[in-house]
């Protein structure tokens, strides 16, 4: 693709050479002659000397003098980075085939242009929404639903009866469907087992990443709302409830029945605790330990999780803990 | 089934009309007309304003006027939840019958009544009791045993010379047996691999959620005890031992030979290090980090994990640090 | 083997019966008559009365009377212990055979020695290495190169483009090359997806544990330094660099692009923030959450992450805040 063409598609304007064919996309540290590559921050102008790519695309705010390149200008430069790399993306082809090595129940209902690839099972009742592609080892348990264009890759497990909508993207190894942990204790020393008969509901456009864990619901559905992400290795559990286009980082774990609100931010390897109540547009610092219900629009962080700023000055008046023992030591000295 | 007839079969009392069928089961919220619902707090009282449901499981502490509804009368119930949720779940049922498209070694020895799914793989002299469900994208090692009515979802993975005991369950994307992690240094700068020769023994009666990592031992066995319930992405390192009944919940991490006693309870994202002893009936709260052994019944919290009395004193004791720098102020004051 | 025969493959000395058979390695605990075990740290004298072991390899600083055992004597313990295990661990055989049940695409290019299992999948112009060992159900993306002597064990996903050096070991349930997490935000109430093109790189000697996260890059390499060695459940984002010989132990997480040096270790539970730059020879303990750059050879620890004797220091100081109101009280008493 030209510079030129590829201006034109995506409303862009550009300075320098328009036919300039762009061999790939790389990074500016790793891009070779030819190479389109992004400069979105100012503290990588300096490598604007070493790199070799041919042609930039660079913020509208910014202004380089270096003739070297040809540049492509944006408005909004980072989902420009996103529409310039859906155009070079080859991934998400699909090749209308359903393998024969694929395990399909009869009572599959599968819409025309889809692709089942090898080694993926598909059990009873099972719907296949329109550009559905499942990759190989995917197991998709009975009466689960998979909406149109959504994406299954390889080594996904879905428990039957879940509800996946359209335009969701699931990574490898991740889980949907596992039973939730729930147990009565009886006899003081048998934990005896509540079964799960729940499901998971994933609404459209949810991106889910690898190795991820949501149990089903003891009864009713988990529910992960429109447009949320969901980072790798995260823990959901029964009956929790993920609002809209909320972000949830890498190596979260959110206890059964909490419900946390839309557009929410929980940074990684932060902790949320059972039966809470998270409000909208809340976010969670990265290692907060959740314990009791937070407000719309609050920002926490620490354990247990308080108000940003009041963890940080409790933090600042820790550090200060010794000054304070060489306070006291002057006064004592005064006093005598 | 007749609400007469769950409670005969049930030993459960109840007040209205014994004739009624139960459609399904669900929660308060999204029950509708037909079916049985749970309420087994006060909190939950206001519910009963709006629920559809026709039949309400009430403790037998509840006095309840509202005649709309048929009511099952339980002395424990948690446990009568449990027993009615048994009776409406499908998912435990067993076709005796072994798919032509799982990959069975000539030697394994294989039970008479067991359900082994399409592309399964069970390796050399790898042993299947009786009643036992084997999903897809299973892989069973050599030499490992399956014992009697053990459950096993799709895309575990089980690693060669595992014991694993009856009426065990395991969710999709756990593995068991994998390499613990040991290395020897040598000449400053390379990891000499430790080959880890040991196994698993996963005894009766354990449920291991999602996506849960246990590595086999260096040299005899990494043990899970009867009864133990595990949630998901846990990870048990080589050589650790856990007790009877223990609860292990999701994200906890235990580093390699530490044993831990019966009857304890870890909280989500705790972490313990290794070649440590931990007493029965311990209770290790939500991201604590273990540093030392712990003796029976302790009750402990925060990093490094002390007393949880102490540390919550600790920590309302650093949240008076700036009460100390007033009282400083004034000190100096009157010194003055 | 006979004691004999293990000393002179591995140039060690022995003190007793030399034409020994070894039946088996054992723990000093589980050993049987006939057993070979270890007892190398002096706190494990006490088992020498109990266990039945009939050979000991013990360190040459040890001097122990008891007739009863053949010593093996070695200068450096555990690296003979490696090298002992290393003649009794017969999982790393490898039987030169492609099955017939697993999918191979025509383009592949597969080397003449190797062993492919059932229910394993190859994609198009997949490149597989001399004495490579793929386990069943693992999914390998097309373009995918396998080095010589790397094994994948069952249920492993390698994303297409991945290059995979020789003599690594990958565990079960691990993903390489799942999408690194990157939206764009748009009006305020869309996070669109920044396509992911890069791809993983794990260079030679690397082992990574069961049920790990490796993201590829968006653009250019993730890059897994040579002789590095992961632990289970760990997440590693897009753009990290892991360096050479670098340890990174169960359940971290490493945000995106940040760049980890040479000889590092870090601990169980351990957090990285993105965009950071950790030294050569860093240390980071267990549960850290590190926010700053860190220089070369400095030992963190905290949350956020500082030097470790100052987090030392600033825990012990919160351990005396009661002591200072005591000492303010008694201050006040003179006072007046």
């Amino acid at each position: 693709m030209k510079v030129l063409e590829l201006c034109e598609k995506l409303k862009l304007s550009y300075e320098g050479n328009g036919s300039l064919k762009i061999v790939s996309i790389n990074t500016l540290e790793q891009a070779k002659d030819g190479d389109l590559a992004f400069l979105f921050e100012e503290k990588y102008f300096s490598l604007i000397q070493r790199t070799k790519a041919s042609c930039l695309v660079i913020s509208n705010k910014f202004k380089i003098e270096n003739k070297n390149f040809t540049y492509i200008i944006s408005e909004h430069p980072k989902l420009t980075m996103a529409k310039i790399l859906e155009l070079f993306d080859y991934s998400k082809q699909l090749t209308n085939s359903i393998s024969e090595r694929a395990v399909i129940s009869k009572t599959a209902l599968i819409s025309d242009n889809v692709e089942i690839q090898a080694l993926a099972y598909l059990g009873e009742k099972v719907v296949i929404g329109a550009k559905v592609k499942v990759f190989p080892n995917v197991y998709i348990g009975d009466n689960s639903v998979i909406g149109e264009n959504t994406i299954i890759y390889p080594n996904v497990t879905i428990y039957p009866n879940t509800i996946i909508g359209s335009n969701v993207i699931i990574h490898s190894g991740t889980v949907i469907g596992s039973d939730g942990y729930g147990f009565v204790q009886i006899n003081h020393n048998e934990h005896y087992k509540i079964p799960q008969l729940g499901n998971v509901v994933i609404e459209d456009h949810v991106e889910i990443g690898s190795n991820v864990s949501i149990d089903k619901a003891t009864l009713g559905s988990t529910i992960i709302g429109e447009g949320a992400k969901i980072d790798n290795l995260v823990h959901i559990a029964h009956n929790v409830i993920i609002g809209k286009r909320t972000l949830i980082v890498a190596q979260v774990g959110i206890a059964g029945s909490s419900k946390i609100g839309n557009d929410c931010v929980i940074a990684g390897q932060a902790g949320i605790s059972g039966h809470l109540e998270i409000g909208n547009q809340v976010m969670i610092l990265g290692k907060s330990g959740v314990t009791k219900n937070i407000p719309d629009k609050a920002k926490v962080s620490g354990f247990p999780a308080r108000n940003h700023l009041e963890e940080l000055k409790r933090h600042s008046m820790s550090n200060k803990i010794s000054e304070l023992f060489d306070e006291i030591k002057e006064l004592k000295k005064k006093l005598e």
